[in-house]
Formats: C-alpha cells, sequence, structure tokens
C-alpha cells in the first residue's frame, strides 16, 4: 500500500523543499506534498504525516492521523502540543546524528581544552602570550545526558585522552565513565569537572536544571557546552556566573528563542561563543531513508516504530 | 661519573628557571646550573650543555664542549650556528610531543571543519545563519611531514572520519594515508587537499616552500595550518591568497620572528587565528626525564644518543 503523505512543517521553514525532495527521492512509491497543497477531502484521507516542528492547528485538519514522524531527534514541542491527543509521535533516531553530535562534542571540548577563547581575545588585543598547556589526562569533561548522543560522545572523548564523568537521570553504565545519577548526585558531578557539556532532552525536570545554585557547585574557572535546549539553561544564572568568572566560559548552540533577538545579551558577552543550532545538522540524505524505512514497514504491516514515552517526553 | 651540566637558554627565556630545577630534579646526581653561575676554569671543563635556543658565543665559552641536548625538537637555528663547529647537536624527541602536536592538529581541523571562525565572524556581526554541513568522510587533509608528528597527526584524524592525504622529501608508506613525495608530487597533494597541514622541518628545501605558486595548487576555499615554521611559508604568497579567498583560512602558530612584531599584518586578518606558538608545548617533566636518560647512559658508556644530520638538518 502506498499514497499521498503530507510534509508538515514550521510556518517559513526554509528547507521545507530540500527535505521534501529528500524524502520523496527516499520514498518514490509514495507522493510526498506540502500540506499546503491539500484540500479537505484529501486531508481527511491522511493517517500519517512527516513533520518538522509543525503548527498543531495544521496537523488537527488530518482528521485520521493516527503518528506523525519528526525529521529531527528533539520533539519537546510535539510532545507539549499533542500531549492530550492520541496522535503517536516518532522521533528520528539516527545513528549518524550521534557521530556528528559527538564530533561536535569533542570539536568544541577542543576549543576549550586549547584555550582558542582566550587566544582569539589576546590576537584581537595585540598580546602574544603563551598559556600552560594541562593535558586531556587532568581534565574532566562531564556530560549532562548518558543516552546515545552521550555514549558516542564519552567514546569520542576518552580516545583523545579526556577524563570523562556522566550524569542521568536513572544510574546507568558506559565503559570509561564515572557515572552519576538523579537530582541528588548532580552538585558531585558538576564540582568534578572542568567543562560541562549539556545533552539532556527538555522535560519538566530538566527545564532550568543549570541554574544559579547548579552552576554555583562548579569549579571557579570551569566551562560549559549546551547543544541540548536552551531552555535546561537559566539564562540570568548563567550570566551572572560567567560575570563572576565562575564559569570562564560558555558555548551555546541553543537558546529558548530561536533565532536568538538580536537584543539578547548571548550576541555580544565576551565570554559566550554563540553557534545558530548547528551542533549536529541532520543528514537529509540518511535521515530521509531511516523516515522511508520506517514508513514501509508502517505500510506493509501497521507497525510503528518506537514511539515517543509522552509522560518521559523523549 | 657525573658533574656540572650547564643549562644554556637564550636571552631573556622566560622559562630558564623552571627548565633548570626540571632537570635537577629529573638529574638528582647531577649540578644543573645557568651558564652565568660558571666561572671561565668551571667552563672549561663542560663536555655537555642543555640548551634552549642558546646564544652560540655563550656556548663557545666551553672549551671542551663535545654535544649538547636541546630541550625542543626544532633545531634550525642551532644546525646553523653550530654547522662549522664539531659539537654534535641532540634534539628532544619526546613521544609526548607527538601526542600533544597531534592533538593540535585535531583540534584545529575540527575548528576549521566546523566553520568555528566563520560562526565567530557572524557572531560579532550580529547575525544568525546556518552552513550546511560536510561530513569529515568528504574532506581531505593533507600533512606535509609524514615523521612521527605527521604520522600521529594521521591516526588521530583518520579515527576523526577524515580523509587523510600526506608529503615527505623520500617516500613513506602510512597506514591508511595517500602518500606523495618530492618535489614533483607536491602540487597534486595541494590540488585534492581541503585542509593543509604544515610539519615541516625548516631546512634549506622547504625555506619558502609554500609560496605563491603552490598555494596556487590550493582549491579555492581550502584552508591552511602552520605548527611547523613561520619561513616555511612565503608570507607575500600567504596573505594574496588569503585576499583572493584562494585561501578561506590559515591558522598561524609560527613566524618568521617571535613574538610577531606588532605592525604585522597576520594580527588584523580576518581570515588569520594567530596563535603564539602553543600548538605542542614541550612538557618539561616528560621532557626532563628524557634528557636524563640521554645524560645517563652517556655518562655511563660515553654514547652518544641519535644526533641531528646537519647536512639534512633535522
Amino acid at each position: 500500500m502506498s499514497g499521498c503523505l503530507p510534509l508538515v512543517c514550521a510556518p517559513g521553514y526554509a528547507f521545507a523543499e530540500p527535505w521534501r525532495a529528500a524524502l520523496q527521492a527516499a520514498l518514490p512509491e509514495e507522493r510526498i506534498v506540502d500540506l499546503a497543497a491539500l484540500d479537505a477531502r484529501a486531508r481527511a484521507d491522511c493517517e500519517m504525516a512527516i513533520v518538522a516542528n509543525p503548527d498543531p492547528r495544521e496537523l488537527a485538519t488530518l482528521g485520521r492521523l493516527q503518528w506523525v514522524h519528526s525529521v529531527w531527534a528533539g520533539v519537546e514541542r510535539l510532545v507539549a502540543d499533542l500531549q492530550d491527543s492520541p496522535v503517536q509521535i516518532v522521533r528520528l533516531v539516527d545513528p549518524q546524528l550521534a557521530e556528528t553530535m559527538a564530533e561536535a562534542v569533542l570539536a568544541w571540548t577542543l576549543y576549550l581544552h586549547r584555550d582558542m577563547p582566550r587566544y582569539a581575545r589576546q590576537q584581537a588585543a595585540g598580546i602574544w602570550r603563551a598559556h600552560d598547556y594541562v593535558p586531556p589526562q587532568r581534565k574532566t569533561v562531564a556530560l549532562l545526558g548518558l543516552g546515545e548522543l552521550g555514549a558516542a560522545s564519552a567514546a569520542k572523548l576518552r580516545a583523545a585522552g579526556f577524563q570523562v564523568s556522566g550524569w542521568s537521570r536513572s544510574r546507568k553504565a558506559v565503559a570509561g565513565v564515572q557515572c552519576f545519577a538523579g537530582a541528588e548526585e548532580l552538585p558531585a558531578l558538576l564540582a568534578g569537572a572542568d567543562i560541562v557539556v549539556c545533552l539532556l532532552p527538555l522535560t519538566p525536570e530538566t527545564e532550568g536544571m543549570l541554574d544559579a545554585a547548579a552552576l554555583a557547585h562548579l569549579r571557579p574557572g570551569a566551562a560549559l557546552i549546551n547543544f541540548a535546549r536552551g531552555a535546561i539553561v537559566d539564562d540570568a544564572g548563567l550570566r551572572a556566573a560567567l560575570d563572576a568568572q565562575q564559569l570562564a566560559h560558555a558555548v551555546l548552540d541553543v537558546f529558548q528563542t530561536e533565532p536568538l533577538p538580536p537584543a539578547q545579551w548571548q550576541w555580544q558577552h565576551p565570554q559566550v561563543t554563540l553557534l545558530p543550532h548547528i551542533s549536529a545538522p541532520t543528514n537529509r540524505a540518511t535521515a530521509a531513508a531511516i523516515v522511508a524505512a520506517n514508513v514501509r514497514r508502517w505500510r506493509a504491516t501497521g507497525a510503528l516504530p518506537a514511539v515517543v514515552d509522552k509522560q518521559r517526553r523523549y
């Protein structure tokens, strides 16, 4: 069986057509169409949709919708929008995404480890000064989140010589990683870290988790990398920790509002490296192939892939 | 046998005393002294000295000098100064140094690969814009120099997923690396590279090797990392290649004159990342242990470690 599958993207999303084309190439037996191209009758027939941060009002026009497949891994907005709906959510689980995220974790960890922000400030100021080199064996990188992204990152950091610790809600065991679990062990993890990397999903428990109280556990001079979701970090607490030099530097790829509005302080802060949400860009080709395999199995057997737990929110 | 070993450093060198202390700790049976502390008679007895870019006139006061042990790996100045002298030169060969250099090669390759200079310019200009991500499997890093530094770097780059090519004066075989050799194969190496990393020793053959003609072989948009010696790159040719966008970016850790004088263009060029010679700082503890082992074997047997070939210059 096959048919017409709508693609429902965020309003104004710049990559809607590239996604449509990639999905169409991966699913030649289906007709992948922008939702706007479907009339009311065609919409009433749709049982599934492929989505990228859709407007929930648009999804509501699909009368027989059973499930949506996100082309992204982060689905906290979808979960909130569909919390009381019977529509099931499938998020993208792409091994390539974990590899790319782990590469980003290694790249920006080395950026901090090798003092690149400090040398950039020195270059701008015309200062020639070498600073002490501390080998990676004497630095601890703490990963917040020990799912597939955390595990892939830990492997690359260990290979680069770093000590690695990690934290998760429920206790995990990862080879070569000192594992902490639960709210009560978070202070100990933070106190032992030189660089903290946030890879957590955004849930009611993680929202605002890195606030002034949490950041106060860090050693003075520690650094933070946030590649997860902006709302996990409390912005006022972060700014205070940077201004007090409790936190030497922050690499921020995610923000409560994206694009980050021009007036926000992060743009100008000398201890912030600001990135436009690029740590782990989805590879459209590999992602489309994964979506295609899930759609085909569903067409053939009626079985859905693993769906998101709306209570846990990931 | 043991005795008094002078340490002869460059005039005004800031780390003379930390080196003396580290060497003394590694060689408790010797007396490691700053050359200035020795009178003419004590100097006349010295058969070896430990050196860090010494003034050759100071070395000349050591009447019975047979050999010097540099605490650094790069000895081109010593070789030039002692070209016509019977004094033998031993350079530091520290496996830890190759590891640290390989870490720097990986760190600044990832810096370029993940577009960090471009995102820094965007942050300064208040621009939120994501650029296409090209996976490392589709990028080639070309290593100039396939000695111990090149081999250690190649291993880390391969593990990170990059295609790796390499060039050396005489042909070498390195696992997983496409190897080029000799002046006639340099253009082909450069033409296939996205990122070129210079790790060559400075010799009459390599001086000015990366000039306008060589850089013209690069693909437009390629990048250069120089972690070797400033004089290997022709500054005027480099500047022209950057201004023409033939070269998108250069990471420069070494310069013809160091510290780089304030008036030099590299400080201000938006496509240059300037570093104060920090890619592979010597670890004084491990280096002192290596010097100590070499001195002890010489004291016990009279045998010198492998000495520098003054014709080849490394």
